[in-house]
């Protein structure tokens, strides 16, 4: 397993990530909760543990977590959603996935969720700033954002975002609960988490706009 | 009574999470106020004097309030709204009640206020945040959270509050006024804080959304 | 003239309010402005010099301005709106006055602006927070915001002023422009501005909900 | 070429100032880009590589680009923008060009945009922050910030700029891009970027009031 010497720096910046992100009011209460990959083989994620508030996580406080979601090292629980962080990491090889409870994200998550077990579109198009995500080359296109129902099962939630991953655009949406979002590093993760935030916001003032100005 | 040494890290918590509500705009002006149980036998409450800035108040400036509202030790009066603060610590076995003033609180609260003296109730539901109230297992619930009309006399407000405190979730609304809210310690209450006001924003916004894009 | 360490403390105090003002986004640029009583017999006041970024100036770069607005120590010119206030000190006896460029009090100064060179009024009502401005002893009344009409002749400005003073509630708009806010001393000064702001970005929602949701 | 001596405290002053913007909101991501003119003959200016979080950037980390876009000292590569930099630079005699990719800014550039390869305006009057832009000298006025259509051909976007900057009010917006602000130095250049991010955050605000309140 890896040396406590590999651990501190990446526990240092995960621990300065989350209180910037909770100073935001992206993960209010105990919401949120947020990955790095320590090594690939076998996995290993260095995580806050469950249940604690995001904004004051010590680096010692952080948990190693094994493949199968069981904590390896440090005090706590991991998050029941573990999985879905695992889900992310495997199938797209990032290396950091950030998950929050924003305003927008939670407001349009619900207005674009799906009727039933389905899955909802959140169509993001025309702006600059779809180029902060990672392959975006032009803000002349169409981004798609998966909205995913809720679900406290979380075999359930998971086998649903399986077949969303390999296309979303290094993010998705759970309806009525906020976004996830992941990057090769914990830097490239929080960007794409900035650009999505950004992006989320933006779309709810041009549906105030576009409906109330024409 | 209890030793200088027994209040000092409670004091220096308290002090921190009154500046922190200040710098979010929750408490403006010398409004909200905060208190944290110091003992229970005889009770003794941690608060901040009444009237003045609550986001440079110094752990020292503190002040004991008794259980009938009277200051036991330390400088200034006990806020008028101090009876209110007993009753929910006496009802729920509180350790910590804070009460801000915010916009959407605030808001809201006129929104879904009573008619004359009767109870509003602001329903919430649907949404992941929910869970992070104390004993709410899942989104897919709804939580009421009521709002009492708004009384100079706090007598009146406290025995109108007195039939709603023990099924309210670690919260309630005066109408005009803003928010209260519990928890066993001050940490569970920022908890509940930050979710009740979060929650509120939440709705304010949905509200808009709801009434504008159909 | 006053001693330089009387002024010191006082000093101080003035330049932490400017830069909490500014990073709130109340003086954007070089927007507001803002003065405090140094001594009355003869009237000095304390104040940042105009054209300068109200979020970094330091305590040894305010000025002293004396009762006919020239500068008496001190390196720059003062606000062209030095008269305005002179006029509240004079009239009010307040020790401290606070000129803002809110988007909030921006918006609603135009909307209830007066058409010609009347005067507007905003009416602020049943909101507890009502009770932060100094006299007011509960939510059950209304408060009436004068809102002048703007003008570039300080004089015309200061006229027009005048006889709203007395009976503003420690507080006063001018349309397009901004919200001035003054209080016995700095404290009390920087109370009513928080309050008053409070009470704008409240009605500006206020009005939202109530023409969408009814 | 100039001496590192003589770099410091404008490297300094800068990574201070895109700190600033970060922590607004205004380039989220690795959005937005900033420059200040070093020498003029020949021209050099000093600004963040291309891609980085604005946000973290040290002083020693900020690059030298020539007249021509080329990276004459550090490392990294220059924003593909810097065309633009340069036309604002030498057009206006500009020491410093701001950035940013607000909410305000992005959504109202959409809205005011040109249908096709035109030129969009978008109508600022009646406002004490108007004041804020050097020239101006009264809230009496009308300013007409162009709105230009985006691309990712930097040679075009140069071209359908350069008419449009001598009498642009220290700014322009690209559409679902963002705004350009410049002034004499950072300072002034900075004032001009608040003024303007306020007065568009303003316009929105003003156009949802409108078409709701009549």
């Amino acid at each position: 397993m890896a040396a406590p010497e590999a651990i501190a720096p990446l526990a240092k910046q995960l621990s300065t990530t989350m209180a910037a992100i909770h100073s935001r009011g992206w993960c209010e209460g105990t919401g949120g909760n947020f990955s790095c990959v320590l090594q690939r083989e076998p996995l290993l994620l260095l995580m806050a543990p469950s249940g604690v508030h995001k904004g004051a996580v010590k680096p010692e406080d952080l948990i190693l977590v094994d493949g199968a979601g069981r904590v390896q090292r440090g005090h706590g629980s991991a998050s029941a959603e573990t999985s879905l962080h695992l889900a992310f990491v495997e199938q797209t090889g990032a290396g950091a996935v950030l998950h929050t409870h924003s305003q927008a994200g939670t407001l349009l998550s619900q207005h674009y969720g799906p009727e039933q077990e389905g899955v909802g579109i959140l169509e993001l198009r025309d702006l600059e700033m779809l180029k902060g995500l990672e392959g975006v080359r032009t803000h002349a296109c169409s981004v798609g954002l998966p909205v995913l129902a809720n679900d406290q099962d979380m075999g359930r939630l998971r086998q649903r975002a399986n077949p969303l991953i390999e296309n979303a655009p290094h993010g998705l949406l759970i309806a009525g609960h906020g976004l996830y979002a992941w990057g090769k590093d914990l830097n490239q993760a929080q960007r794409h988490l900035e650009i999505l935030e950004f992006l989320l916001e933006q779309h709810w003032r041009q549906l105030l706009l576009q409906s109330l100005v024409r």
